[in-house]
């Protein structure tokens, strides 16, 4: 045990009127919200890199954080790293984490090393895991920090570095199987270009498909049960990723015939950075029926570039959670907080808070969106919308049509549709009400 | 004959020196470039709906312009409009122009009577189209503008919306068959959400897809050779559109199967409302088959809605025409400027020359492209940077690996991967080099 | 009396249970919070443009509201929608409503025309105010609207535009103080550039300088107690807009000497268009002691033009609020929705719920921001961090030394500053506490 | 004499037709423009915190690049630096580069230390300057990199960092003059706020202006005949900077009075970053007077962090050039390259290559603006809009009249303005001919 969290307790629920700053006021683990206790649902994640592995740089500055884990570059701070973040799991109370290879373990020499102690470290998590029950959210490999991945991991124009991704997911795969994690996860944060001009969009997006399928045939082969997750994001550090967005990943899928074997991780800042609402991404993944995980952190509106900050939005997560719920809540998902400090938030104490808050919020947002679901105001205004189509006729036209039918139905019937009014105001009131 | 351009000679090349605001100094149709004359890689249309049927207004202020065809709401000005667009085609040299049908025709009393009147203005047109040389490049129905399509064409909640939208579709696409139109677009302003509160997304999808291949197996069935192309905009109209980007479209068509049956037409400003560089959507449909067509109009970078400018910068333009040159060339596809006078420009003379320029730029930018390709420096670079995937080795490893193999294949040569220069800026000059 | 809204019934306040679509919530009028009613505080103002005037067009567009008031061309419809509207006010129980000239008058065939019904209608509302007890929070010329104004009122390159500029402020001044108005508005749509290639920006602001300064002139010596406000935006319709944002805004009036005369009308929307948080555009203000008045009108994260959506998130606006309050609360200012219905919204009932949903959201978020100030936690641990300061030598510091003191000061002393936690996460989590 | 840029010899003038990679195409130092040597426009500088201090590190990744003078923690690598850095000025043969104190020397143990080694590298530099000719553009402190300053130099909570900041910006500003600095440049990165909950905007400006005087009275105090230069940011690294464009900084100097004193160093990227157009904050600086000297280095339109990427549009720099040469041209301002290699780019050659690139686009630039303005005709076209203001009345109206005076005016000449054509398209077509 370190003392680094010292004279911090279990962070307990205490309810809305709580004033006491290390309290949920919203998450009650074992509360059952729609026949599920609360924590079932939410599945919360702790992200380790966040949390425990960066320092507080930024681009213009170097780091900000003094912690009994640093320097980062022995197996011995590693383990005082690991001793700080499960002390931490325990004081939330939150029944997972996630990680990359490269936030628990420091890089060795060459490959058989970092894997060694990849390896070592694997067997230091699991008695942990073991005594304190966290479990394994997923595992993931950083693909994207050391220079060697620099112009991409299975997009690189090298195959030295394309094997050498190979080696480096089998050994994060095999390590997320033993511990067994619920999902493995695939961020292409380098799988993208700099600039057009030296790259062939054609030729890497054959390795990324062709990576994908190797990844998918490997953990049949280990029989790992998990889910195979590609998180998207638009750009950053690429000026363009490959897996811009869900939409992008889902043609993506269908091209490598992978839809059944991958779902995606979204996560609510890659959303705004690319342009959408979260929910809209939820509810497109939902649709397509590629809906995984989710990575609950915000952007900040107004800055362009990752801001991976704590959720604090309750209406806006509670929209999150509706289309979770909605397509009937996560299997192997969960919510992970890929989320960071503000680089001024030295203490060991705000660690703590951002994730109390964050909780709580996720909290406050699930059972406003089950509440919403239960009620079911929202979902018959939406179905009476739409109950034109639920004719004879109506299906007949949508499935059978031509277009002369369409015609000489239009001009014998001498059709002048008339709208009707779309509510939005009405139907965003209506969602107040459940807040 | 109108006299709207009264005074205004056909537009001659006069090279780069010539100091005419009225010449061309880089558009010489006939000069020959990779094998062909300019203006047969080029192929350039001027849209009817700016130039002729926007009167100059934005949601802040309406009608400046004042035309002889004012008010458009009768077939005679309709003619009016249609002999000064033909005098406006003859005076540029252009090869095409595209229409909407609410473009070239009053809206009727019901649907019959529009397409009477649709009719009516074709016959029209042909008979200019006869006698001028002019062809289409493209025809396309208006599905946003009347207030029957505020919630969408084919994913309208409304099943007789679906039917209108059929019934308009086949109208302009047998009209754009009549005039031997070269390609047949869809662009779906409407086809996507305000809110997500009140849609139900997949269900509107199904709609969009099934529609899609009514239209198609109609242009089978009446033997309409051209093209059918989708044009993708993220948003404006509507919150979100479902043609939100080319990988997004690609997509869609997978899950219908129309991939090879229907291409994209790519508008610059689409694709920089989308977060996208125009290169990049070109490259990109080129990459999955299914580029077809373009709208050259530049879109204010800092300005968030859809300015449709004519394009006026070079260098970037010829990054468009290299990625067309370098996937073939159009073939039913072509140069469409989709783009409209700032409001403040009243006079014939601003039409005219605001084409001018366009062309001009787009002359430049295709030699500038051609240069580079006939060149094959860029080329030869990018290759070297993927020459490592040459060997027979590399290929085996793509194509048959597994992830074990990776491993003992990192592990035995111990593979430490060492990067090599991407050479962007070098890249960068070299491109320079040919403007 | 017009039955536009037939069958809606005065909104009465009914507490946070209520399940009347139709009921404020949190809106309670009468309602004390920290020593004053909450109508009192909050000063609700609707927007006779949007609200009225508009007719659901956008630029892809054209109408699709049906309303007994169309179409806008004659006196006798405009007594229509003038019935119309205080019917409305009378519902929604607001104390205060805005409107433009052209929002409230048909345009006349010339100025004196233009001014004469202008006139008629003022007396007309006159009496409707007085009815009703109803008051004008501000008045306000539309210069952006009709093709005159295209290329700027103040800062047209034409002097008959200025010259009628000044004699379309002096009708809507003279309006606004016959009806007893709280503030006069100018808002510079066009007051701005397409391009800089033809404009002058040194002569242009001049221009406008002097027409302000015109402005409260004429105002002192009519004796009009209510203030002039100046309203921000960065774009739209303009390319770039003068009044770009409050800090530029300051910086003009600053220049000619008008910070005691003018404040500034701040919206929501435009904060967000120009790449602030509003919550920061009102603490800038407050900041420089020119905050007056705001717009209380969300903008869609996600779109790049200003959507003028009704607010409806409540953590959000508490934050706005709480910088309003925190600066003594409005004066002359008050809470304007300049925010319209989605075009799909046709019905009475929806511009009734919209209004009631957006009032009830300013009412909770004043509400909470009133309990965070009364609290006084979130400006003890503001003042907490700022402590350092309040020495005697620190302020000797700040107040009076030279570069050579402190670097005297800091070798003397070897000062070797140590960070200490912002706590940013601790502080929105305190936030959340009051929502 | 390092040999990092061994086989590379000095760069010399080639003309437009040559194929040499390393050869100015277009930079030719002594061509006269303007009646004045280009190189006496252009007054390049390199900037050596990009070129030398900066390992390739980005948010997701660090170092890339292996260099002779790396780690960078002692003095013999700094000697080791700045002999390669001075030896690609003699290469480039720019007359001028730029630093920051932390670019040049480790950082010390404590300010004493920190000082000294500056100083004894500000010797190094002195010689070296002598030697080559290589003058000192600007210099300017880095007071956002290390912890010390994470809330802020001027604008901190705690009056320690104040003072060192104080100290810091003495210790510089002492050695810019010591080398004969043209500018010295104050950039506030920290300057800003990550939350408006724990900061007092009010209190924070008013310390940034109170050090900008200190800052001013010091320059005063030792002769310092350089310019002080205030560069804008909008964000990055701070959620919000206070020096956020052009329009508010200029707001800021008025207030402290210090517009006769400062001037303002404008990038490119940072003003797309606020929103605007590179020519709209240099036109906006020059009508305000305050026009110092540029950062020429490009944002990435689809990126919205900071890419500082080398210029390469060569018409959209003549645009820069051109508000800059109308402005009359640099004084003690020039043009430094704040442009960064892409981290892929890893050879000598390429930091080479992406300079002579700059220069050679700057070049292209500078001359097709000189052109512009001798030609005359887009200036002409500019004053000829506005010429209605040329007459006495018009004058008159603008300079004394009264909004009653408009009234009457409009009403007697029964004014309808007539609007004329902005030519936009006219204007741009015109600007391209001398590309």
């Amino acid at each position: 045990m370190t003392d680094f969290f010292e004279g911090i307790d279990p962070i307990r629920y205490e309810g809305p009127g709580s004033e006491n700053d290390l309290a949920f006021r919203h998450y009650n683990p074992d509360e059952v919200v729609m026949g599920k206790p609360m924590k079932d649902h939410l599945r919360f994640a702790v992200a380790y890199w966040h949390s425990f592995a960066w320092e507080g740089g930024d681009p213009f500055g170097g780091q900000t954080f003094l912690r009994p884990w640093h320097p980062q570059d022995s197996m011995e701070t590693a383990r005082i790293k690991a001793d700080a973040a499960f002390e931490m799991f325990r004081i939330l109370g939150v029944p997972f984490f996630c990680w990359h290879d490269a936030d628990i373990r420091p890089e060795g020499e060459n490959f058989a090393e970092s894997k060694a102690r990849l390896d070592e470290m694997i067997d230091y998590f699991g008695v942990k895991m073991e005594d304190t029950g966290v479990g394994l959210l997923w595992g993931t490999a950083n693909m994207f920090s050391h220079r060697r991945w620099m112009s991409g991991a299975a997009t690189n124009p090298d195959p030295d570095v394309f094997a050498y991704a190979g080696a480096t997911v089998k050994a994060c795969l095999d390590a997320t199987h033993r511990l067994g994690g619920q999902n493995y996860v695939l961020w292409g944060g380098r799988e993208g270009y700099e600039t057009l001009l030296n790259t062939d969009l054609k030729r890497e997006r054959q390795q990324a498909g062709r990576f994908l399928q190797m990844v998918v045939d490997y953990k049949e082969r280990i029989g790992f049960q998990g889910t195979i997750l590609i998180e998207p994001k638009p750009q950053e550090p690429s000026k363009h990723q490959y897996d811009y967005d869900v939409a992008t990943v889902y043609g993506f899928l269908r091209d490598f015939d992978l839809t059944d074997h991958v779902k995606l991780n979204i996560e609510q800042g890659h959303a705004i950075l690319a342009g959408h609402s979260f929910e809209h991404e939820l509810a497109l993944a939902a649709s397509l029926g590629v809906l995984g995980s989710i990575d609950m952190n915000r952007n900040d509106y107004q800055s362009g570039w990752d801001t991976d900050q704590f959720p604090n939005n309750t209406p806006e997560v509670a929209l999150a959670y509706y289309e979770i719920l909605k397509a009937g809540g996560f299997t192997t998902g969960g919510t992970n907080f890929d989320a960071k400090l503000r680089r001024q938030s030295l203490d060991p104490e705000d660690l703590i808070a951002a994730h109390v808050g964050g909780m709580d919020v996720c909290a406050a947002g699930l059972k406003a969106a089950a509440a919403m679901l239960e009620d079911g105001k929202l979902e018959a205004l939406r179905a009476e919308r739409y109950a034109g189509w639920d004719s004879e006729d109506a299906q007949a036209l949508l499935h059978h049509a031509t277009l002369e039918q369409c015609e000489e139905c239009v001009i014998e019937r001498d059709i002048r549709p008339e709208p009707r009014s779309g509510k939005q105001e009405r139907l965003e009131n209506l969602v107040n009400r459940y807040l």
